[in-house]
């Protein structure tokens, strides 16, 4: 099911992500919004050289199986700035998935083209805010009108990742005919970046940007797909899309918990290692299993897709196990390296900080719950011989 | 991986378990100790007529894979009854494993051939009271010394699961080349049920017994395999025989959560069906996540023992996530059904007592964590690039 | 706050239930349905001889502080015999305690007075099964309608307490002027004791009985306080009764933590006293926590009542807060004793069961956060300057 | 218990925080390290004007109880620039406290009277690097070796807080006569600030910092009490000071508390406002009843203190329980909020930070609950009639 490709694309990238890619975790440029685009141009050249940019992007433009990419996600993400060396970070890599089914030839050429390549950034505009589209999308409130050949798009965005810096825009907005997406190239007067907001997690480049969008002309040939197919071309980003936030946090949360372990065997406390601690060391038997656990979510869940299933409910159920389970794993990285824990002296601290915003990212586990429990009503009424 | 064969006979189950074996759950015989000998005999001379005794076992006597045994089981403890019906409870499936890999020609046509049949019962002496061996099984009490051509065995044994009414009597003592299993018939005036135990599950028949062995005077060929090789074989029946108590109680628990969906489907509560309450929704969903990660972590860990591994900390770490999770979900269902869920006019109530004993048997969590915390220790060593 | 005379009692509570209470747990005769009546006397007999019947009623019949009974009862409870032995068992403690409010000099000579000294037990007939009143009041089907100066009941209540063999019952059903309260003797032949229910939990006398009222034809004087007032009376015991089910399981979780500390000490593994393993020593720690909060949270509660408020919400916080935190301290003791945990070698083992139904008796955790939540939704829109 | 005065004080003192406090939380020089000393100076001045600084010490130097400081610094700390504005954050409320009872007159006169007004920093240099003093303090590695009337003292500390800015630090030492206290102001050549560290946590003014001690030459004068009682000293600033973090990270969780009930009333998601989904209004209600045991733990806590004793145990006890109470209600609330939750638009993000630092800050709850069992260990062989 995985290919000698595959594998020996693993190997490469856990390589260059130990070798090449920790050492810039404490550079500089490295700071509260995310990297510098600049740092993230100089890791990608190096990527780029050993040929690992989209590296779950075949060379015809197809993509691995959604199992191979957890494989090589999980691998990114063992360094938060992985994912932006291999240009497989959010919301890009989801963009490029829905691109690949969704865009004309001349969309490809002109926006996905450059982005597979990592030469650019994109941005994803759905959620809103005020009482907009959120957790719940049927509040929209972004409209685009028709105006002769013309679509004029007005509303609010808000927590827009990677808005700031970003070549293009998928922007959904609801129409007569249902909601719609549109594709435009970046920057436009029209649209507004009223401010980047000051978030929890600092991994994505451009951060997160509060948006007002005014007046935005666009051309029939911008609109992404077909007019009034908005929701469900959302839905073939939504459940890989989802499912790539858990692998490549995975990562993270298994690289703080080596940290954890190794910090666990050099410091000593009341006469031994913290590790012959049982308070330490099943916290650490925890992780261990909460980790396993996660992984085999993914799995099961990348399989469903690879069959050609939506994987809705499998990918809801996914995003709350393996973010609660990363979670716990994050915070008792933290409490194992007592002040180290949270300082930025490690990895650790961020991978806390970035691991609680993912509990929210694409969902709150609320939501996810609310939408499984609908689910299981609708099939209880077939259960029988109980 | 799954046989035609393998699918058919889960189908097979399925039906027979819904339509022959949960009719018989309120049967006055399934009282406080396990259901009496002759309502399994009743129920097993149904599975027996079907060919669904030992299901997981070719005639060759050899057995289907971990992975396709974990279907087999996780169907028939859809009752807690099941595992009875078609002679896949414990501890007769981990002897009837064991004794397959040990048993000499003339050991299997004696003891495991009616035990595979379905026609008698067996217990493992293995765990002793104060002090003993338990989780600890270096400490063992229970004496074997040769006395010329024979074996003389003295201590005490407890939770002795099915004791009561067993046939034959897998008896793990030390001796002075190391620990060493024998193999003898009961009954045996020298082997003398104390008492048994009142427990809180009550779902193996037999009950679990304190015995006391006084002057047991065994021959040569009532060894089972070599002597000094107790450990060793103790090793080769622990994970696959922890796992199928996690395939089996997995069964129960799904159970259970079928009736609670059903049942907050049906009743109402401040206007609305309590399935629509969120708070009762949220825990039915959270019920589907921990069924699932239980499933997959079993299926994980029959793969690894598939391959022929050990599967010590495997089956650990799956021991300690689907106890807990199936424990977990058990809570929830009483929680869900209110009084109903501490009465026994469902199974959900015997399903909570079952699995709260089942986080004990074959080890407590801690013990699980705190032998990973031990692996963990000698793999750290061995990480770098973080 | 608290008299001498209290600490005085409460010391004299606290030697009776070790010397003299707690041999009897072992009795035969307390079994499944709970412990037989003539256990009850016999015990019972022994606490009258010491002046400890109902030890938190004065002899003028007035009640001592909720503060103080809350000592008293937490001594009581540390053998879930005890407060069997000295009357402040429920339902009789809250049925005692309303019908002091309520009933006419005639109904407490005749129902209270022999309640009090502990020669009767009584029943308390609220909850109705299949949808009808149960954590949702609202939904009662009893039904009293008028017939001349008498009035006929027709119903089914479940889970009613200690009905097999009360000599008195307070009836509540509905009437054309709302809910009202009626106060009958037993047995009755139009109350029919369907069955008594198979329960997790067995230390109630009498066990949880299923009742049909079929034409039961009652005068003007059984009535219980005023037509139409029976959710208010019903509010006079609700919080303090809910109170009291706190303080003495409060009492039998101190004593299951005490057990498990014992053993903890005696029992070794892998070279040390478990309670020298940090798995175990935090489980303890853990417990003593807990059993802290829990007799905060009960005194402050009953500090609350003590003022005259009705302590709604108080006792909804209290009881969600107690019954979980006892709980997770029984199931550590369980754990901490192993197979001895889930046998009745110990009264621990007991003490799980009880507690677990004592998380759905008086309203599931869930009702209460429901009507937190309505409380909280109410008050916040008062908040300002956040 | 609470005196008038002291209950005047508290509304004051809630008026003050609501509205001159809160405003400030925007202000730019709110920042990363901390709030500037600038902006803390700014608002102390309008505490002073109002007679607010250090509210919890009386004009003579003398303290109110411990049960009155936990209502003022409760209602402190609903701002995280509350106790700032108060003087009355850490460490210098502990450092104030300590040298009340140990510190010579000249000491006080130099070094506690500007303190206490509010016109400098402190630090307190206890906590060492690469296995020195940690949550063992007897690992300690900084020695002070005597030399003449003198001292010289030479070590590395960290964590040290406020260290960047502080008038005066007190050093802790080990000497042939045992660990010593030193009182010296700041800076101080032979004191050197290697670095600031970069914490999650961002209230506390100077940061957190790595600092060398080398060479340090104090005369006999500037020892703090007497030789050779530090550790005992230590124990006197113990547990008040980490109570004092207790009460006011409540008052931050109590805000966020509020800050979260106000959004899920506004809100609305699937057609009704967020506290409606019992998903929301379960989470508050628990956040209630988190805040009600965390207070009454503090409380309970403090009258210990009142009495005298050390409080240790005590004071372990309510900073596991507070610490670990408060950070799950800051986690709801940043669920609740969602994206907001994550973001700095409310002070509930920088809530979730500071208390998750605070389940480390004086000692992270596995080392408390390692010395409670310790102390269970001991009391245990007193348990009887169980």
């Amino acid at each position: 099911m995985i290919t000698t490709e595959t594998r020996e694309k693993l190997a490469r990238i856990d390589a260059f992500i130990r070798e090449s890619v920790i050492p810039y975790e404490k550079d500089p440029r490295n700071g509260g919004h995310g990297p510098s685009q600049d740092l993230v141009d100089e890791i990608r050249a190096k990527a780029r050289a050993l040929g690992l940019v989209a590296p779950h992007i075949r060379a015809d433009g197809s993509h691995v199986t959604h199992r191979e990419t957890a494989l090589l996600l999980r691998a990114a993400g063992y360094s938060p700035l992985g994912p932006l060396a291999l240009n497989v970070m959010a919301p890009d890599e989801g963009n490029m998935f829905l691109l690949g089914k969704v865009a004309t030839a001349e969309q490809k050429r002109r926006f996905l083209e450059p982005l597979v390549a990592g030469h650019t950034r994109s941005a994803f505009f759905m959620t809103e805010p005020d009482g907009g589209a959120g957790s719940d999308p049927s509040m929209m409130q972004t409209v685009a009108r028709q105006d002769g050949n013309h679509w004029v798009i007005d509303g609010r965005k808000t927590f827009i990742t990677g808005a700031d810096g970003a070549a293009c825009a998928i922007v959904m907005a609801k129409t007569d005919q249902g909601a719609t997406m549109f594709l435009t190239a970046l920057p436009n007067p029209a649209i507004r970046i009223d401010r980047v907001l000051d978030t929890i997690d600092s991994s994505m480049p451009g951060g997160h940007s509060v948006i007002a969008i005014e007046g935005l002309r666009l051309s029939a040939d911008e609109v992404l797909g077909e007019v009034g197919q908005g929701f469900r071309y959302a839905q073939i980003r939504l459940a890989p899309a989802r499912l790539t936030h858990c692998m490549r946090w995975w990562g993270t949360a298994s690289r703080a918990h080596d940290i954890a372990t190794h910090y666990a065997l050099k410091r000593h406390a009341f006469g031994k290692p913290l590790i012959d601690h049982e308070g330490v060391g099943f916290m650490l038997a925890d992780n261990e299993i909460d980790l396993k656990q996660a992984e085999l979510m993914i799995d099961w869940c990348a399989d469903v897709l690879d069959t050609g299933a939506a994987g809705t409910a499998e990918s809801s159920m996914a995003k709350v196990a393996v973010s609660e389970a990363l979670f716990r794993v994050a915070d008792r990285c933290v409490q194992i390296l007592g002040g180290t824990g949270v300082s930025r002296d490690t990895v650790v601290e961020q991978a806390f900080r970035e691991i609680r915003a993912f509990r929210i990212y694409d969902g709150p586990s609320e939501v996810h719950r609310w939408s499984l429990a609908k689910r299981l009503k609708k099939q209880a009424s077939a259960i029988s011989g109980i």
